[in-house]
């Protein structure tokens, strides 16, 4: 993950990464950081995440599983 | 890290470990979380800790570097 762009997340494009990026989560790890403070949650982020920058259903869980995988690999 | 309590985190014992479990932090992932959210700044982490569980200062530091350990050596 390092230092890459919240971009790199799936689900979030070049849209939704700028409305994230005006928000502060300008890094892939900023957004799995709310991911962890929700305790992996689906419907918590995937609400989180529609309310902040207007994410579609699809974009969130798309966005939810890719974190979910991250940390169920590395963690 | 895994499912470990957050007294697994340097700094946080029985004390610390239970306030903030009272406050929702019950595991080494979700204190996680939080400094990932403040963007690993260690001002605001120590701040944040010392607020919410009445860390003092060499707490919140061994907390914060052990946090920052991990994540540079995983993330």
């Amino acid at each position: 993950m390092g230092e890459k762009p919240v971009t790199a997340v799936a689900g979030i494009g070049d849209t939704l990464g700028k409305r994230l990026e005006v928000e502060g989560f300008d890094r892939a790890y900023v957004l799995f950081g709310q991911f962890l403070l929700l305790k992996t949650d689906q419907e918590l982020f995937c609400a989180w995440l529609k309310d902040i920058c207007g994410a579609n259903s699809k974009q969130a869980k798309d966005c939810h599983t890719c974190l979910a995988e991250w940390k169920d690999q590395f963690m």
